[in-house]
């Protein structure tokens, strides 16, 4: 690896695109040539208008978005959108339905029962720790919306694909696996992912929202936590997180135009996860907690034969440049995040270091 | 200048330290030794917390605080806030006392308005556009606080020193002169500003709470937009901005290492600002538009004779390697923000531009 880098296998905030790396530092001290860093210049100048345009437009392309659909971008990562959605459009008399996958799910739930709003969860997987997604889910006609986390970060599950809701719109946090496949826009009715996954740094929350969702914001809503003044305003009503803006439109335009779009970047995610699944389901030394059909693309957690080897195992990775793989400190264990900035390679020198590790100590 | 880069005069973003941009390109490919950029690795690495504990440090060194101040990094910039402390602080049957000296003092009063809560605007200066700093204002015993804007980044002006509010703790917007000069803390309840004027990029919120105000947050508030969350976990409740909160810890450590603390940034400052008050004072070319005794030290707002001139200033400028010197779109003119990164050798230059102007335009 360049400049002493590791292989980063880190849950978030999380490895990103070298090139990507190199175009920032590159062009820090001058940006497009205003003769100012990215991060000195107005966000109402010609330049930045350049970026957010260009994140904009990126978004609808990879995502195939049609003009029903407006990209925003918020701050407060996840955790905000917890509270703004019931806040934005569960009125009195209204209610949702949740289906809870693991620790975020129960956060998005819990933040609409802090505010007192009717939501049903209408599914769980809490039985098996939510070693798996809910199947054949009844969901309740008139709810105004269905709210779902497409990818469990801690507990290494993901929906194979979204679940049939008889036309109630999706709200789904993507936090973890926003852009590493392409999606069937119509069945959403609000995306959002914190960036610092897939698609960027810490910082920024990119959100898509389809215009009919709009008109439920009630008028007794403070200016920030209103998805329509994003959607007014192009992100712009206040000084945006201008640099995180621009690093998520880098990290966009190496999807589009170095990784060639969803679909080849889908393959390539798939090739990766079933590196290490197919290594471990061929032994007994390391055994996959997700059940199958049930498993995480993105987040691939694992047990060893103890918790005394697992510690030697994050610590022996990391001594030999595989870094972040140590488990979310709620679950223990190991954890292997395979975002879409972690290559092949990066994946196989992780396969060949289990196998040495198995050897050692097995 | 270096790297071809101009003298930056601009409101926000804004100019930051040479240095500070050097070390963060130098260091931008691994971050301490990590193998991984700073905006790869984990909010819960050793690494980061040694960044974040390091800006809360040098916080309260540089304000000079004691262990009743909490240093709070949020996000949302400071619209947020103005939400965000009405929701926190008043309760039923509370008012708080409100001064509006300009647009970002009367957002920070609708945002209160908007939810309903009771607040007296105890004095304004909209009477003369926004010009001056009221005096002598009576404000309202049992008030929850006073709410007060330092700086009005717009209209020019500026508080000389914190009025006598008798106790009731001074929540202060301070977005466009926080460590531009000592402070006396015991005055304030609470203190918040938008990193991207004096020592940030944006997306990120400095905010420094009094503990006596976080006993006032109800139990009804969504965990992100309660103080007392990013008090009780050290801003890590979730995933902060962390590119942010480092690069703000970069410009702290060289207001403390290489300026040499608040006073001699206070003089620094001072002295910048004269020299373009007394070169437009002496002459009737160039007009400051707020009074005497309410100037701002930090953005200093002008007219030319006429908009036809003043367009011609601001595009001749910046031709001769001077950016940011347009005045907000919301008032015209011009301004020079002449933050704490603005150097004495960009004034200079400044004012020598100003005279050439003048004698081939006067």
């Amino acid at each position: 690896m360049k400049a002493n880098r590791i292989y980063n296998f880190n849950p978030g905030p999380a490895a990103l695109p070298l090139a990507v790396l190199e175009e920032i530092q590159q062009d820090f001290l001058n940006f497009g040539g205003s003769g100012m860093s990215v991060i000195e210049i107005s966000h109402r100048s010609r330049h930045f208008d350049d970026v957010i345009n260009d994140a904009v437009a990126r978004t609808k392309r990879l995502l195939k978005l049609d003009d029903n659909f407006h990209v925003l971008f918020l701050q407060g990562g996840a955790s905000m959108q917890f509270a703004m959605i019931p806040m934005n459009f569960l009125a009195q008399n209204t209610f949702a339905d949740y289906v809870d996958t693991g620790t975020w799910s129960s956060k998005a739930i819990r933040e609409a029962e802090i505010q007192g709003k009717s939501i049903n969860v209408v599914a769980s997987s809490a039985d098996k720790n939510y070693a798996y997604i809910p199947r054949d889910i009844k969901f309740n006609q008139g709810a105004v919306y269905v709210h779902l986390t497409s990818n469990n970060t801690i507990k290494g599950t993901g929906w194979a694909q979204m679940p049939d809701t008889d036309g109630v719109p999706i709200i789904c946090d993507m936090s973890s696996d926003i852009m590493s496949k392409p999606i069937e826009a119509q069945k959403f009715g609000l995306i959002y992912a914190g960036a610092q996954k897939n698609i960027g740094p810490a910082g920024v929350c990119l959100a898509v929202i389809r215009q009919d969702l709009l008109d439920l914001v009630p008028d007794s809503l403070p200016t920030m936590l209103r998805y329509d003044t994003y959607a007014a305003k192009n992100s712009l009503y206040n000084t945006p997180p201008c640099f995180a803006i621009y690093t998520l439109d880098l990290v966009l335009k190496w999807l589009e135009d170095t990784v060639g779009g969803l679909d080849k970047m889908a393959a390539i995610n798939q090739k990766k996860a079933a590196l290490l699944y197919d290594f471990m389901d061929a032994g007994d030394f390391y055994r996959a907690t997700a059940e199958p059909g049930s498993r995480s693309v993105m987040n691939i957690t694992f047990r060893l034969p103890d918790e005394d080897l697992e510690q030697q195992f994050v610590q022996q990775a990391l001594q030999n440049g595989l870094g972040g793989l140590k488990g979310h400190r709620s679950v223990g264990g190991c954890r292997a995040s395979l975002y879409n900035a972690v290559s092949l390679e990066a994946v196989e020198a992780l396969v060949d270091f289990m196998k040495t590790f198995e050897q050692k100590n097995g």
